[in-house]
Protein backbone atom coordinates (compact mmCIF):
# COMPACT_ATOMS: atom_id res chain seq x y z
CA UNK A 1 0.00 0.00 0.00
CA UNK A 2 1.46 3.29 -1.03
CA UNK A 3 1.99 6.15 1.54
CA UNK A 4 -0.15 8.03 0.41
CA UNK A 5 -3.58 5.76 0.72
CA UNK A 6 -6.51 6.64 2.65
CA UNK A 7 -6.75 4.88 5.80
CA UNK A 8 -10.00 5.66 8.22
CA UNK A 9 -9.46 5.18 11.75
CA UNK A 10 -10.00 2.11 13.80
CA UNK A 11 -12.65 1.34 16.46
CA UNK A 12 -11.00 0.27 19.71
CA UNK A 13 -14.22 -0.72 21.42
CA UNK A 14 -17.73 -2.50 20.60
CA UNK A 15 -19.61 0.72 21.87
CA UNK A 16 -17.28 3.16 19.90
CA UNK A 17 -18.05 0.74 16.66
CA UNK A 18 -21.84 0.45 17.82
CA UNK A 19 -22.77 3.41 19.09
CA UNK A 20 -20.03 5.93 17.84
CA UNK A 21 -20.77 9.21 15.61
CA UNK A 22 -17.44 8.08 13.89
CA UNK A 23 -17.05 5.95 10.41
CA UNK A 24 -14.30 3.28 10.84
CA UNK A 25 -15.65 0.72 8.66
CA UNK A 26 -13.81 -3.07 9.36
CA UNK A 27 -12.26 -4.07 5.94
CA UNK A 28 -12.15 -8.04 5.70
CA UNK A 29 -8.86 -9.92 5.67
CA UNK A 30 -8.89 -9.73 1.80
CA UNK A 31 -8.74 -5.66 2.62
CA UNK A 32 -12.58 -5.06 0.98
CA UNK A 33 -15.93 -3.96 2.64
CA UNK A 34 -19.41 -5.15 1.11
CA UNK A 35 -21.50 -2.35 -0.29
CA UNK A 36 -25.34 -2.94 -1.16
CA UNK A 37 -26.73 0.18 -3.92
CA UNK A 38 -30.44 0.88 -4.12
CA UNK A 39 -31.81 3.28 -6.15
CA UNK A 40 -32.86 5.97 -4.04
CA UNK A 41 -36.22 7.24 -5.31
CA UNK A 42 -37.66 3.25 -5.84
CA UNK A 43 -35.55 1.50 -3.23
CA UNK A 44 -34.60 -1.41 -5.78
CA UNK A 45 -32.29 -3.38 -4.73
CA UNK A 46 -29.80 -2.78 -7.47
CA UNK A 47 -26.30 -4.53 -6.76
CA UNK A 48 -23.94 -5.82 -4.30
CA UNK A 49 -20.33 -4.90 -5.02
CA UNK A 50 -17.10 -4.21 -2.79
CA UNK A 51 -14.82 -0.92 -2.07
CA UNK A 52 -11.49 -1.02 -0.63
CA UNK A 53 -9.87 2.21 1.57
CA UNK A 54 -9.29 3.71 -1.85
CA UNK A 55 -12.59 3.68 -3.23
CA UNK A 56 -14.18 4.22 -0.37
CA UNK A 57 -12.01 7.57 0.41
CA UNK A 58 -13.27 8.34 -3.70
CA UNK A 59 -17.46 7.63 -3.03
CA UNK A 60 -17.19 9.81 -0.33
CA UNK A 61 -15.13 12.74 -1.74
CA UNK A 62 -17.03 12.49 -5.38
CA UNK A 63 -20.30 11.78 -3.69
CA UNK A 64 -19.90 8.76 -6.79
CA UNK A 65 -19.44 5.59 -6.48
CA UNK A 66 -16.59 3.42 -6.69
CA UNK A 67 -15.59 0.28 -6.21
CA UNK A 68 -13.16 -2.34 -6.48
CA UNK A 69 -13.54 -4.73 -8.80
CA UNK A 70 -12.43 -8.31 -7.79
CA UNK A 71 -12.82 -10.05 -10.99
CA UNK A 72 -10.26 -7.01 -12.78
CA UNK A 73 -8.42 -6.29 -9.68
CA UNK A 74 -8.44 -2.56 -10.22
CA UNK A 75 -10.20 0.19 -8.84
CA UNK A 76 -13.66 0.92 -10.47
CA UNK A 77 -15.36 3.91 -11.30
CA UNK A 78 -18.90 2.79 -11.88
CA UNK A 79 -20.25 4.16 -14.96
CA UNK A 80 -17.20 5.76 -15.85
CA UNK A 81 -17.55 3.80 -19.36
CA UNK A 82 -20.82 2.71 -19.56
CA UNK A 83 -22.21 6.05 -18.48
CA UNK A 84 -24.25 4.19 -15.67
CA UNK A 85 -22.40 6.43 -13.04
CA UNK A 86 -24.29 6.01 -9.68
CA UNK A 87 -24.65 9.33 -7.86
CA UNK A 88 -24.81 8.94 -3.97
CA UNK A 89 -27.61 10.14 -2.41
CA UNK A 90 -27.16 8.78 0.92
CA UNK A 91 -24.84 6.63 2.39
CA UNK A 92 -25.49 4.56 5.89
CA UNK A 93 -23.15 2.10 7.62
CA UNK A 94 -24.34 -0.88 9.48
CA UNK A 95 -23.85 -1.90 13.25
CA UNK A 96 -20.79 -3.47 13.30
CA UNK A 97 -19.33 -0.96 10.39
CA UNK A 98 -18.58 -4.10 7.99
CA UNK A 99 -21.14 -3.18 5.23
CA UNK A 100 -22.15 -0.12 3.43
CA UNK A 101 -25.48 0.62 1.78
CA UNK A 102 -25.15 3.50 -0.67
CA UNK A 103 -28.86 5.32 -2.09
CA UNK A 104 -28.60 5.96 -5.38
CA UNK A 105 -29.35 8.16 -9.15
CA UNK A 106 -28.43 6.57 -12.25
CA UNK A 107 -26.96 8.47 -14.78
CA UNK A 108 -27.31 7.11 -18.70
CA UNK A 109 -30.06 4.48 -18.94
CA UNK A 110 -30.60 4.35 -15.15
CA UNK A 111 -29.14 0.45 -15.56
CA UNK A 112 -27.08 -1.24 -13.47
CA UNK A 113 -25.96 -5.05 -14.23
CA UNK A 114 -23.25 -6.07 -17.05
CA UNK A 115 -26.05 -8.57 -18.38
CA UNK A 116 -28.12 -5.34 -19.48
CA UNK A 117 -30.77 -5.36 -17.11
CA UNK A 118 -31.92 -3.18 -14.38
CA UNK A 119 -31.03 -4.91 -11.58
CA UNK A 120 -28.31 -7.58 -11.15
CA UNK A 121 -31.04 -9.19 -9.22
CA UNK A 122 -33.35 -10.59 -11.82
CA UNK A 123 -33.59 -14.09 -11.14
CA UNK A 124 -35.99 -15.77 -7.81
CA UNK A 125 -34.14 -19.00 -6.32
CA UNK A 126 -37.28 -21.78 -6.03
CA UNK A 127 -36.64 -24.63 -2.77
CA UNK A 128 -35.49 -26.84 -5.75
CA UNK A 129 -32.83 -25.14 -6.93
CA UNK A 130 -34.48 -23.89 -10.14
CA UNK A 131 -33.92 -20.01 -10.94
CA UNK A 132 -37.16 -17.92 -12.92
CA UNK A 133 -36.51 -14.62 -14.65
CA UNK A 134 -38.67 -12.03 -12.93
CA UNK A 135 -39.95 -8.54 -13.97
CA UNK B 1 -16.38 -31.09 5.36
CA UNK B 2 -18.74 -34.01 6.33
CA UNK B 3 -20.04 -36.52 4.10
CA UNK B 4 -23.36 -35.43 4.45
CA UNK B 5 -22.52 -31.60 3.69
CA UNK B 6 -25.02 -30.32 1.43
CA UNK B 7 -23.49 -29.38 -1.88
CA UNK B 8 -24.52 -27.17 -5.19
CA UNK B 9 -24.12 -27.89 -8.60
CA UNK B 10 -21.13 -25.38 -9.91
CA UNK B 11 -21.19 -23.07 -13.27
CA UNK B 12 -18.82 -24.16 -15.71
CA UNK B 13 -19.46 -21.33 -18.32
CA UNK B 14 -20.33 -17.50 -17.90
CA UNK B 15 -23.59 -18.15 -19.72
CA UNK B 16 -24.32 -21.02 -17.82
CA UNK B 17 -24.21 -18.61 -14.28
CA UNK B 18 -25.90 -15.59 -15.72
CA UNK B 19 -28.64 -16.76 -17.88
CA UNK B 20 -28.83 -20.66 -16.28
CA UNK B 21 -31.96 -21.82 -14.64
CA UNK B 22 -30.25 -23.57 -11.89
CA UNK B 23 -28.79 -22.20 -8.56
CA UNK B 24 -25.00 -22.32 -8.92
CA UNK B 25 -23.84 -20.26 -5.93
CA UNK B 26 -20.21 -19.11 -6.01
CA UNK B 27 -18.88 -19.22 -2.34
CA UNK B 28 -15.96 -17.70 -1.37
CA UNK B 29 -12.79 -18.42 -0.05
CA UNK B 30 -14.02 -18.64 3.07
CA UNK B 31 -16.80 -20.66 2.12
CA UNK B 32 -19.36 -17.90 2.47
CA UNK B 33 -21.51 -16.59 0.05
CA UNK B 34 -23.22 -12.82 1.01
CA UNK B 35 -26.92 -12.66 2.21
CA UNK B 36 -29.21 -9.27 1.97
CA UNK B 37 -31.88 -9.50 4.15
CA UNK B 38 -35.26 -6.97 3.04
CA UNK B 39 -38.75 -6.36 4.81
CA UNK B 40 -40.85 -8.46 2.16
CA UNK B 41 -44.00 -6.04 2.93
CA UNK B 42 -41.80 -2.41 3.08
CA UNK B 43 -38.52 -3.02 1.34
CA UNK B 44 -36.35 -2.02 4.15
CA UNK B 45 -32.85 -3.47 4.24
CA UNK B 46 -32.76 -5.05 7.35
CA UNK B 47 -29.26 -6.43 7.29
CA UNK B 48 -25.98 -8.07 5.76
CA UNK B 49 -24.91 -11.67 6.78
CA UNK B 50 -23.20 -14.72 5.34
CA UNK B 51 -24.95 -18.26 4.57
CA UNK B 52 -22.24 -21.38 4.46
CA UNK B 53 -23.64 -24.33 1.94
CA UNK B 54 -25.39 -25.27 4.94
CA UNK B 55 -26.82 -22.67 6.08
CA UNK B 56 -28.23 -21.77 2.64
CA UNK B 57 -29.32 -25.65 2.28
CA UNK B 58 -31.29 -25.25 5.09
CA UNK B 59 -32.71 -21.67 4.37
CA UNK B 60 -34.04 -23.35 1.21
CA UNK B 61 -35.16 -26.06 3.04
CA UNK B 62 -36.84 -24.46 5.88
CA UNK B 63 -37.30 -21.11 4.18
CA UNK B 64 -36.36 -19.19 7.71
CA UNK B 65 -33.43 -17.82 7.21
CA UNK B 66 -29.83 -19.99 8.77
CA UNK B 67 -26.69 -17.84 8.75
CA UNK B 68 -23.32 -18.71 9.28
CA UNK B 69 -22.11 -16.28 12.50
CA UNK B 70 -18.35 -15.46 11.57
CA UNK B 71 -18.25 -14.19 14.86
CA UNK B 72 -19.05 -17.05 16.84
CA UNK B 73 -18.14 -19.49 13.93
CA UNK B 74 -21.11 -21.65 13.94
CA UNK B 75 -24.39 -22.02 12.04
CA UNK B 76 -27.30 -19.51 12.91
CA UNK B 77 -30.77 -19.66 13.05
CA UNK B 78 -31.56 -16.41 12.80
CA UNK B 79 -34.29 -15.80 15.34
CA UNK B 80 -34.20 -19.03 17.31
CA UNK B 81 -33.28 -17.36 20.76
CA UNK B 82 -34.24 -13.78 20.12
CA UNK B 83 -37.83 -14.48 18.52
CA UNK B 84 -36.60 -12.62 15.32
CA UNK B 85 -37.45 -15.44 13.12
CA UNK B 86 -37.12 -14.03 9.59
CA UNK B 87 -39.81 -16.16 7.35
CA UNK B 88 -38.17 -16.29 3.47
CA UNK B 89 -41.07 -15.26 1.12
CA UNK B 90 -38.62 -14.82 -1.70
CA UNK B 91 -35.01 -15.50 -2.61
CA UNK B 92 -32.92 -14.21 -5.04
CA UNK B 93 -29.50 -14.47 -6.71
CA UNK B 94 -27.56 -12.04 -8.57
CA UNK B 95 -25.92 -12.42 -12.05
CA UNK B 96 -22.90 -13.98 -10.81
CA UNK B 97 -24.27 -15.81 -8.55
CA UNK B 98 -21.95 -14.50 -5.92
CA UNK B 99 -24.82 -12.92 -3.43
CA UNK B 100 -28.38 -13.49 -2.39
CA UNK B 101 -30.95 -11.32 -1.35
CA UNK B 102 -34.18 -12.37 0.62
CA UNK B 103 -37.37 -11.04 1.25
CA UNK B 104 -38.77 -11.36 4.68
CA UNK B 105 -41.67 -11.01 7.43
CA UNK B 106 -40.08 -11.27 10.96
CA UNK B 107 -41.73 -13.00 13.99
CA UNK B 108 -41.84 -11.16 17.62
CA UNK B 109 -41.04 -7.78 17.72
CA UNK B 110 -40.40 -7.55 14.08
CA UNK B 111 -36.51 -6.18 15.15
CA UNK B 112 -33.35 -7.67 13.23
CA UNK B 113 -30.31 -6.14 15.06
CA UNK B 114 -28.88 -7.22 18.31
CA UNK B 115 -28.60 -3.05 19.16
CA UNK B 116 -32.28 -3.15 19.47
CA UNK B 117 -33.12 -1.52 16.25
CA UNK B 118 -35.53 -2.33 13.23
CA UNK B 119 -32.23 -2.37 10.76
CA UNK B 120 -29.09 -2.75 11.22
CA UNK B 121 -28.27 0.32 9.18
CA UNK B 122 -29.16 3.02 11.72
CA UNK B 123 -27.04 5.72 10.92
CA UNK B 124 -25.75 7.46 7.62
CA UNK B 125 -22.37 8.82 6.53
CA UNK B 126 -21.95 12.40 6.11
CA UNK B 127 -18.55 13.09 3.69
CA UNK B 128 -16.22 13.79 6.33
CA UNK B 129 -17.42 10.26 8.19
CA UNK B 130 -19.47 11.74 10.79
CA UNK B 131 -22.30 9.45 11.49
CA UNK B 132 -25.50 10.55 12.12
CA UNK B 133 -28.63 8.58 13.78
CA UNK B 134 -31.59 8.49 11.00
CA UNK B 135 -35.06 7.52 12.40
Amino acid sequence: MCASSPSFPSATTKAELEEGSRLMPRFGPDGLITCIATEADTGELLMVAHMNEEALAMTLKTREAWYWSRSRNELWHKGATSGQVQHVIEMRIDCDQDALWIKVRVSGDGGCCHTGRKSCFYRSVAPDGVLIEED
